[in-house]
């Protein structure tokens, strides 16, 4: 890490690979010889057409996507996933469940209600979303079009350790804060999406990981850039797509796979994630927020006994360089999010000041 | 212009200013000793927060918006607007009407029959688009929630040299390919919107201009994220925006500052265009495509007397540095796209090598 460079704990947009940056730098004014930048690029050309093709090409190798799924790349991040959801989906039978685990999965379902008929499977809701439902305790409605669950609730600090058991109805998953973090099994979902600006890419986009069988039965007011059928048909580009974000999700997938792949990426998360947990369990001063079977390796949320000592220690972080440790305000305290793009490092120098933080107060 | 750099004729994404283009690359790994790049800023912290209120700012200036008009930043560029102004607006009365000019109206019109009754106010299908209807040939629908057309067409290479007058009814106009490319009475339309990737910045984004008056008749099923009235409630933070395109807007519009404003980019687009209409008008190899009283300043279109002619000419310009100059399949022949970026040294260069060319063949 240069030295004018700090550490970026921020929740989303988050830290990028610093060579991801650097090589985009470089290529700013001409791309490889192309004599234009990537930003100037008509996305029919030749040039971006190679690179669109071999980020697509990156991401399906992997993610280990199968045949039956296809990958899109549509504008309005996970939060137009939240309409595009049940516009694209729920007129198969008109229901859906929800999984309830923190505000982003809670911020999906009132979506939804506009467009057919909501129940909740399960719900944190009691303990503040402090933990993660077990299996046992989600109800999957007979019927319903599809299951929509959150699989890293970014605020509360918490991440699904098990794909939920939903039978004959398809999963829907919003993966923005964790995708990439480790192997999912493609297979097992319906519809797979991310916003890009935790773990891949700069904030304007979602990866949409669709299986092209469920397909076809979307609402009949649904915009037409919005459809997952349409958008399949034309290759992300019914019109001009965020080219440079994609070609910065590209370079960032060549990173990720030059530090060992998602596997990589997930043998590390756990060593970072480790830590910083083992401060919190060693510490009387800090205490995680979240329960111990549900805690994530994205995000660590955390805090001291008093709301000024919570200030005291996200003032004196930001000096010594550890930016953007501030807590949600429905959680408050501290979190630190830690995702593909944080080196150990950070997370050791970050883990050392809250020991010597600690000695001092 | 350095020798690594080609003129970019392409009609979008398009040539940006090289200051603009070196100052990002600059900046990347560490903005202005904020230890981090924009792309990994929270769009919450203030250092992020400054950069987009003086863009706004800017905006508002450069463009003179009144106060009775808001600016929001949305995802999906023109096309997802398409459907936003019949979703949000068409609630008004039931029925809007649209000007059809080229192949970018004509899909607007499409995808708001989905939402209510439309009526085509003027077309110029008889002759292919070639010109823009005149005043007396536009009728307006009595009730009308808004009157919709699009400024520039960038197909055709037409523009419209006037403001339509249509009494009560709200203007609504795409400008997406002629945004602040001359002085605009914006207090005269309900809705201006403009994907930003010819004029503004890289792709990924519209600009919208809205009366705030007109907002909160949205039909119940439009995702939350499309609603002007929300987006203006959050300030276009109802998510996550697209951080970094917002920051390249803000590096163009002072760019463009630089440059007289909106009234130098008027003075600058007339001298431009007419280098390539007076080789237009005394060629007897090449023809121009629009009728010349709707000629577009920001496309040229032409052609030769042969299809074999019109890709030579592509190619060898191509070899000479001149790209992007093939024409849109349903017009064919060529199109020069000169956009507020494109410098003056690069049209009196395509200018010099037309004649040459036609001298030569």
């Amino acid at each position: 890490m240069p030295s004018d460079r700090i550490f970026n704990f921020s929740s989303g947009p988050s830290q990028l690979p610093l060579p991801v940056l650097e090589e985009a730098a470089a290529e700013m004014t001409n791309y490889r010889g192309s004599g234009m930048s990537v930003m100037e690029m008509s996305h029919r050309s030749e040039v971006y057409q190679r690179i669109f093709n071999e980020t697509k090409t990156d991401l399906k190798r992997l993610l280990n996507i199968p045949d039956t799924h296809e990958t899109v790349f549509m504008q309005g991040g996970a939060i137009l996933q939240f309409s595009a959801v049940p516009l694209n989906l729920i007129g198969r039978t008109g229901k859906a469940d929800y999984a309830i685990t923190g505000n982003f999965s809670n911020i999906a379902m009132i979506e939804a209600k506009k467009y057919g008929e909501i129940s909740i499977a399960c719900s944190s809701e009691d303990k503040n979303h402090t933990y993660i439902p077990a299996q046992e305790d989600i109800r999957v409605t007979k019927g319903a079009s599809y299951f929509h669950y959150c699989a890293n609730n970014t605020v509360y600090g918490t991440e699904w350790k098990f794909v939920p058991e939903t039978g004959d109805v398809p999963l829907v998953c919003d993966m923005s804060s964790n995708i990439m973090s480790s192997p999912v099994d493609v297979s097992k979902y319906g519809v797979i999406y991310a916003g890009v600006q935790k773990n891949l890419a700069p904030a304007g986009m979602a990866v949409v990981i669709v299986d092209k069988s469920l397909t076809g039965s979307e609402h009949p007011l649904t915009p037409e850039l919005m459809k997952y059928r349409v958008m399949i048909k034309h290759d992300s580009m019914l019109n001009t797509p965020p080219c440079y974000t994609i070609y910065m999700l590209g370079l960032v997938l060549k990173w990720l796979d030059k530090q060992g792949g998602v596997e990589g990426m997930a043998r590390a998360k756990v060593q970072k994630s480790k830590i910083l947990y083992d401060v919190l369990d060693d510490s009387r001063l800090f205490k995680g927020c979240a329960s111990i079977d549900s805690r994530s390796d994205m995000n660590v949320t955390f805090r001291t006994a008093s709301d000024e000592l919570d200030a005291a220690f996200v003032k004196e972080a930001s000096q010594a360089g550890f930016e953007n440790l501030k807590g949600h305000r429905a959680v408050g305290g501290m979190r630190a999010s830690i995702y593909n793009a944080m080196p150990v490092e950070g997370v050791e120098k970050l883990a050392a000041f809250m020991r010597d933080f600690e000695a001092r107060v």
